[in-house]
């Protein structure tokens, strides 16, 4: 198997039309789409539907390819956006297919695998709870075992769209005699978002069964996953699950990294990722190096502490911007820096993924090698 | 002379304490502040009293030290303020002081060097205007002989406030039958930006008095100034300047570099000006060197194109985050990244004030070898 | 002929449920449908991509239901939507139909009548202009015909949607040449509603042809159309028109009737349009009565004197909280406090709609003679 | 003793030339002001600086005429601000005096009496617990002691502002080892408010001490105060308390009354209080009756419910403006078109403050005779 990843701009939350035409001019068939990725400019919360105007937009899309009812499609093949494109950062998405194609065995040890799952509705009742973090953790096995991937050790990347609570569905949970496992809605997406990260960490044995306590959620943040990136949104009602890692059971010319970000400004694990898949050492990856980028995956988040290297900002207090949307813009601006490209994939309410204060990136690029070997033809 | 810079915390925009201490103890004295350069955690816009609210903490502070009427000071100090600690940014300031205590001559071949100045209230009708751009220019060469700096060349930093129009203003010049020069109070603000980057150029000789024209304000950005960062806001009412560049006449450890940023994600400038300071080649300053660090000033700009690198950006058509917030969050990103260091003045609407997308980036920091001298001690 | 309103809630911006429901069990039949009026919950600026959202999905179910393509849908129902439910509003549409059931011609002198209309694309180095206005007073007179409406006088609410530039479209109109009419998105979205404001009163006769000038837009307040109702977005390339007013023609129980509004809280006004409608004098529009409302529509603008009864507002020089979104919050409120009811189109950008600083309200509702003929069945 | 009520407008937070000139022309004596309550144009949130600006400015003020340090006089009236003036809203403050200035005792059989205090610092650990409830039933005691108010029957408003914790101070607390009793500011700034409207109610046997169970704060709404407004702010740190109401120790032509709101569209009840003053029936206050009016305040709050009159809003769920603002902008709204005046204290956050999902009016105006007495003179 081989894995191909495009990243393809958009005009607004709701134009696909760089995928019709490279699902027109066959580039891309449409059965390979193993998951979309993909950042939108909305406000990255509650009433965030630029999420589900692209979503609606991509499986009408697919729909007309497969011939497939677009419900249903969107049980199979998951997408995953996270609102806000702050700053510097630009509004795109990266479509991430798997080819039967297969080049000699030779030619490459290993290569970027990909896999995917959707696991069942989630209860309402609980979600951002141990409950879900046991469903989040079997549907990261499942895609896993998609993707060919045995050892946790392999994993680079775990991205999973959890569902939250709204006023709504808050009301609906009481009117029912149930206990909301959350007070509204801000608060029900931050835990949707830990009991993901904690499912990951489960999946990949970085907790242990034993260890997993949702009081912990949100508040004992030694505990996180270095390889989960987690969405919430009121959009989806199953967890939905991708992997990306390396494995000898694909080939190709693409390869995968990741750093742990120890916190928001840390430079030097941006550049690490860059230096670990081949990259000349520029301060900012030049333009002809650029096209070996494929994607660039980043989750940050405000320093609950209130301080960066013992100096205080301002994100946790702010009414009238969301801390999510501050640490964003500013993280993006660091990574953009370093990559000289602003489609990257930043994502806020990184809870319990990578350090307290911190987060972690992952990139995905053809190998520097693969690179020469293109141009030498 | 010797100039002397404290980059000081504070904790709301009210809070002076840092600064208060400091008077107590006698590390400063009242009468060698020439000017404070700061970073407040409004929203920037017009309404973002946080600006008054310091420079009013300020000045009662100062007059119970001088035993002077706080409006008297207000008019021979210089607070310059620009609001927004988007992202990681902190909220801090600047006491930039002038002291008569001088070191041997053979010390030092040239040091850090500062003037300042204001002109007369600005005519409401003139905002924004060539008139303006004038008086901007008369108050930069007066701040230039305060500072004793002669050659333009040896300028790194003129730092501008300008007053700007407000709703309220508007409509006192249509009741008095003038002519508005902006048709509401973000105009005014974007135009008086323009007026006082001119007007730097115009003292520099970056542009010629014949090339003066203020049609082309907002609109001709190939004219532009490479040391002007202007701030404009409703609480002055002349055009406030300090200068800062180096000269032969001054002496202590002070340093002050500048670059100019291509675009808004432009790191090699970033490193670029620390090298110039001597700093060691590390991705990021560390946090040893990070001691020698007094000031950071940088200037930039939400790229008009709607592009960087060519990829879309957002920041020019969101209805709910000011554009200039949106920048001050990512560039701040950025150089904070390279510094180690959230304290940074970042101040949006760079019109003019470097190339067009981009912007500039001053620092002051102590020399190395004056860093080694004290450590040897 | 004889109209049928229906004002549906929605969901979300994709949530087309209950006009789904309606269509299903044969309430409404799509060749009906002559026009959608919606609000929806973005924040009615240039990123309020609700609307696109909104319309994609209602032109979807419609194409299911016609048989005919979405994007040939889209050019002959208009689809007009103003984003935004701040303070109380609820997000909801107005379904326009057009039925050929007809009662006894004796039943009613007259009744509600409904026309529209669609332009062809618009020029964008057009938008905001004269040219801009003559095209939409061309579409307003055949948006009349169409409605079998002939005297102006009987016109109570036309509504427009026309579309604006965006930093992209300015970007091509440069790249090609042409001078844009408007330096910013912003700025052409309120020109673009002014020249659709200036078209309607062309064609109601409210401004002479020779009095058209569009150096006036935006500036001369004295002229306006007491029945225009301009939105203008990105999302539409020409000019979408709906009338509405009475005609002996049509038949049925609906009534229209609309008040010029003086200021932002003329509630006089409010409240007169229920007493033309044959509403009792409560205070607040009771329970039993609400049921005869089958649509609100308001105009409202912050005074841009900066004053409201000799007081001042902060409206316009907010950088947190665009004007618009302040001023639909406001007047929502007032309204429904006296409509007893939250499902109002309340739209901002009343430039030339309306008196300076004020705007109008339109209501549509069932006789109360209809009223209590159907309770006596 | 005779109560003045001063309403004035300020033209920025830090802008007391309103009263500076009252008190310079000797209309308002310093030492009789009780206590000044007011409308700051700031987000009304954790980071809203607009009410310690105007604070300072006003202590300064009162210091230069009271001869006392700002400190010491922060301590003895209270002053107190609730930020945002969304809407139509105006910036303004009101000014509460106790004058010894009497009438004979027959002009009046009881009239608007006022009483204040503050009490100690609330320790961090208890903010927004029933010890909190319980320090401020007593100052509202002590308050209504000052006023001379036996029966609480007698009270027409509580307005208390409490404070909150921030991210700093949570932070201390938990370095002391202490339990936060909130998580983060905004949480917390709702806690305070619900503990000091318990407060409220415990003074005035709206609830008995039995009842008192903080873990019915913000969980409990059939638990509230009819007469309690409280607001709480970063910016103090005891519980300030006013107390407004009618007594017959007191005279001179001002009366109060109040009426509770049952939700958000209530005109009724606003319309009601109006009737209770003696105002005439008119739909709108006209030019002449309107300058009775001395002071409206009004507390209100986006119903949880996320339901107003059966039809959804959206104030719960938006990323980008905070409920507290849009409820505030929308019952603005409704109010000014019943007062026809813009200077209308309009505080959110009333849990518990009046019924679940209204709020309650109290309006402060000279008595109807006493107009006429005036006029007739």
């Amino acid at each position: 198997m081989q894995a191909k990843v495009f990243r393809l701009s958009m005009a607004h939350p709701g134009d696909l039309s760089a995928l019709a035409a490279l699902l027109d001019d066959g580039t891309i068939r449409a059965a390979e789409i193993v998951a979309v990725i993909g950042k939108t400019e909305g406000n990255g919360g509650v009433n965030d539907f630029t999420r589900g105007y692209f979503t609606d937009s991509l499986m009408s899309l697919l729909a007309r390819h497969l011939n497939r009812p677009p419900e249903e499609i969107a049980r199979t093949v998951p997408c995953i956006l996270s609102g806000g494109t702050e700053g510097v950062l630009s509004p795109h998405y990266v479509v991430l297919c798997r080819s039967a194609e297969s080049l000699a065995p030779s030619e490459s040890v290993a290569a970027l695998a990909i896999g995917a799952a959707c696991s069942g509705d989630t209860p309402f009742e609980t979600v951002g709870t141990a409950d879900h973090t046991r469903a989040v953790a079997q549907s990261v096995r499942a895609a896993m075992a998609d993707a060919g991937i045995d050892d946790p050790a392999d994993l680079h990347f775990v991205q999973v769209k959890a569902p939250c609570l709204t006023s709504d569905r808050i009301a609906a949970l009481q009117a029912a005699g149930l206990t909301s496992p959350a007070p509204n809605a801000g608060v029900s997406m931050a835990r949707a978002r830990a009991a993901g990260a904690m499912g990951v960490a489960l999946a990949t044995g970085e907790i242990d069964e034993s260890e997993l306590d949702d009081r912990e959620f949100l508040k004992n943040f030694d505990r996180f996953s270095s390889r989960a990136s987690i969405s919430s949104g009121v959009e989806v009602l199953c967890n939905e699950v991708v992997v990306l890692g390396m494995s000898p059971a694909w080939n190709g010319p693409l390869r995968i990294s990741h750093r742990v970000m120890a916190d928001a400004i840390d430079i030097a694990a941006v550049r690490g990722v860059f230096s670990d898949l081949g990259f000349s050492g520029a301060l900012q990856v030049g333009a002809q190096e650029r096209d070996r980028l494929r994607a660039m995956f980043v989750k940050c988040e405000p320093d609950q502490s209130g301080q960066i290297h013992g100096a205080r900002h301002t994100m946790l207090n702010d009414t009238d911007i969301d801390p999510q949307r501050h640490i964003r813009g500013a993280v993006g601006g660091l990574v953009a820096g370093v990559a000289g490209d602003t489609r990257i994939f930043v994502s806020g309410g990184a809870e319990h993924q990578g350090p307290f204060g911190g987060g972690l990136i992952a990139v995905i690029a053809e190998a520097a090698e693969a690179c020469k070997e293109g141009q030498a033809q």
